[in-house]
């Protein structure tokens, strides 16, 4: 049998990082990961499963020493911190997925949105970043040493217009309305008002409307400009999952059959990506856990106008699924080892 | 003091019903109302509270006679109930506000959207017919006998609209998008599988998509057609409220300050609408258990596009609360009364 | 008519803060309430309702001269600056209610298991203060110039049990076991991992077994003895309401009937209290934003052991609604104003 | 390779059903199951999965010459089904796991509380049956054809008093309280007004208060009479989980590292109960989604009271995750095959 590889992850104390930790925990190719924690954490996954069992392995103090003992190091970082570190390990030779948004805009004025630094001396290495997204960009990720785990939003939005925009079948001179959903996990496990579970439950609310960072990613990668698209995130009363609800023109009449079919078409080898027949829509519970993008259309009987919902974990495959998802890319194995 | 008057409700065993019923009760012109059960129904509200208290008074069969009492009849009852019901209340000269669909819409193709009968012997009586949106027809309310009490959606969406609308404001050439979320109280008492606590909990899902039956009311209150408009409704895994986000265009350039203040102007003697300061939002919890409808927007930079959020609770402000609203103005009290 | 009374409050961007301030600026005895912010506070109820409608006044900053010259002060702040300003507030002959748990108990045990600070110099005054529970200490109250409002889980067991105390019909040598569950607005509006939305949500906890604050009270008021009693409190994922099981014996055999009429008798002044009908038991729901307190038994069929099932509004009748109860007590005012 | 093994699932369309097909598919020792739909149940757990990745068998008719096919057949049918069709299962040679209560209970008494028919003509086969709590029975499940699966409440109960009864150190006189709080999957799938989300959401009540029918289960497995112990279950706003909070009084002094010593010896070949150090608590997020039982106790400062409390998910130890672990010892496999 094969040698097993060692990962690492830094930040494993995160709802995200957390959740990458039990998805390496049980990975055939893997020994278990090396956790160090965020500096100041006290945070300790392994209180949850005190006794036998499948407890994670107790944090550690973060070093370069036991880092470079890793075959890949994950970073669940604030993106200051991936700014910084990212430039180190590398220099060390460490691979790395890092799962902020530091390392995944090219482009000055989306980095500006997401309020990133400057390039400064980081703009070669950030020319070699490659933005994590699987179902686009496969063989990059296979090869690249750096690699940019994209945004929650980003991922459930991208894959939801990537076959139309590749297909070049959106009129976006009316304006892509992408109305987004999330748990509340997807603020963070940092205790603020704003996630107290008083203020959450039975409740529901828009914020950074026209303002949130995750949009620059979707125009990046979509080719598109500010001006096409409006992407609205909102509050769910819940723990996990998003849903976005995705308003687009075809520039031609079409039918629902055809449409279905340029989507089936565009994933026919994504094994994670689930099209739904239309008019079947998906719902936030059928994706929740697993590492599946499910996503479901309706056509208006103009023929033009169409609805899209595009559904997925954001803890999982919008951003620990999705690093995995990578790493098996990068390690040349089985897309979905240690994802099903 | 003046007489106190006596109304009746037909229905008060769902739960916009019910709300009616505990409003009623607490106002101060009014004795307490009598209560039909619809027929079949078991539900007895007045278990809820069976020791002393403000408990509900105990449900009648209904009977033309005991309804011929009342000042006023409230149906909540199901549109083809109210389409039967309706002309035999006012044959008997009993004035009727009517909670279901069947009274609010008089173009044809609207009806058909919501599944309506066709209009045949009560075409006249259609054209008698008020939609009980008080904050657009106050004086059409005043005089009217039957006043058709808007859907909640619908509600959020025109009282959202309705400013810009009015003003001329919109560019409806780019398509309004209204992505609305509803708590399951909007999807009513009966137990179904769409409203089982399993299937609802953690969950988020679209419906109805370019089909939903209150589309024909947005459209014929604002004076639009089906091509401008889009209309998604959500089930949110909360009990009551529901939180539209609406996508318009302006047809040439403004401000927030500007267009706030189209809102208030629109809005300077309706109590029940609160405009919130730009780029402030209203929230679903803002507006629970009040006749309040919440309305917040943001501009984009580009100065044209703007996203609006409306709040209400669909039983009170889309339901009971409104159809309150509309009895104090058939009576010539004040708008507020009981409501505040 | 009446002049109306001054009030002010102390903390009133608390969870219970906020409520009792609500609660205050419908009274109809009440000019608005003077709303002092804790120290370091920044929350600003306000900004809920932004426009027109029953927003909250602005909220000052704290001084005596300003206390003086409301006829009465609430306040909604930790035991610890209780515990410093009520003395200085009497000595200004200010009279006061206070929500916190310094003033509540008298025998040292008791206060030590609230971990309150020793009587010292304070003694006197802590001889003066009444427990504000009104079902049993109405007279009292009313000439109290200090009122110790009780605990939301203390109110809940006291009440469920005082006929039965009161009756002589308890067999505590079995032991009293008090299982109680509260929503989350119990813990406070502080932002803590406890609180977070993702922690509370879709879990159930126990907490402070045999170790809870409130057992004191318990013990004081009930005449009991530390062996006597169980008190195990849960955190339930809801945001407001408090169901208490508890499981008792009789000293002699019973029936259903006689058992509920004890009840009855008992509370037969008392506006409050609802008694269920045995074998029928209240819910959370039943009592959520009202004064109530609700009771249900069930008497087991070897007519000595019973189960008594106790439900409250922890913010309302476990708070800011039984200082309003107790206010309306101290001023000679019906017990029920302002909180039908 | 060994040759996979082939299973049945009668009554696959409920939650317990679904879960459990869910586990058997992806069982390394099975190949995909048999899934027979309960007749009239029109659920397709298919349509959940549309397109690639692991969707479900599609169901079938249910037929014996079916049935006969497969090495082990589960039944997750009401009980009435269950006690007609096990004796003719067993009369073909079928092996069975029963989900239901018919085949729990031996004394007549029990089986009165169940409401269960007599046993009659069965009377020999019920003989036969085992009881499935593996931590209890493992050697008499390894060699039975007939497994009663116990029920979720019970199995959180009895695990967690089995230790301390079989160690004689219980003082029943006192009487034991189990307060037991399920989420709402265990109340079933079909629509009731119980389980619709507006009447759990928001709310806590309490059922079957001294009368629900696991009672019988848990003085049977214990040893227990009525007298000793009182059950009382709760409906949680939460879809799965149960927390049991027990209650119990020692028979002669102790200490919490002694009985939480007698709880890890109990348990100490024992892979899914996870033993928590004392006072440390386990909430119900620690075991949902996985086959443990997690129990944690806290001793009262008078060394002989004692709160046990014991979590689990009622879908995977309470019902399909401990009928594949039974499964697992019926063909000599490791108990943890497919759980973990």
């Amino acid at each position: 049998m094969e040698k097993k590889l060692q990962t690492a992850v830094l930040g494993a104390t995160g709802y995200a990082g957390a959740e990458l930790a039990r998805i390496l925990l049980k990975h055939p190719r893997l020994t278990p990961p090396v956790l160090f924690a965020r500096e100041g954490s006290d945070a300790s996954i392994g209180s949850v499963a005190p006794n036998n069992g499948s407890a994670l392995p107790d944090y550690e103090a973060f070093s370069w020493d036991a880092a470079q003992r890793a075959d890949l190091l994950f970073l669940a970082t604030p993106h200051e911190t991936s700014w910084d570190l990212v430039p180190q390990a590398r220099k060390r030779g460490i691979r790395v997925i890092d799962l902020s948004g530091a390392w995944r805009l090219m482009q000055e004025n989306n980095r500006a949105i997401y309020n990133l630094p400057e390039q400064n001396g980081h703009a070669a290495l950030l020319q070699q970043s490659v933005y994590g997204l699987p179902e686009l960009h496969a063989s990059a990720i296979a090869s690249a040493d750096l690699v940019a785990n994209p945004g929650c939003y980003a991922t459930s939005v991208i894959l939801a217009l990537a076959p139309l925009a590749t297909a070049g079948l959106l009129d976006t001179s009316y304006g892509i309305v992408c109305d987004c959903k999330s748990g509340v996990s997807g603020a963070g496990k940092a205790p603020t008002q704003k996630t107290h579970f008083v203020e959450v439950a039975d409740n529901l609310s828009a914020y950074s409307v026209f303002a949130h960072r995750h949009t620059g990613e979707i125009l990046e990668q979509l080719g598109l400009q500010s001006k096409d698209i409006i992407f609205t995130p909102h509050l769910l009363p819940i723990p996990r999952g998003i849903l976005s609800t995705i308003y687009v023109r075809l520039n031609s009449d079409s039918t629902a059959e055809r449409v279905e079919q340029t989507f089936r078409t565009f994933y026919s080898t994504s094994r994670f990506v689930r099209i739904f027949p239309s008019p079947q829509l998906p719902q936030i519970q059928h994706s929740l856990r697993t590492n599946h993008c499910d996503i479901g259309m309706v056509l208006a009987p103009d023929r033009r106008r169409m609805v899209i919902v595009s559904c997925l974990d954001n803890l999982v495959k919008g951003a620990a699924g999705q690093a995995v998802q990578n790493m098996n890319l990068m390690f040349g194995w089985p897309e979905w080892e240690g994802l099903d």
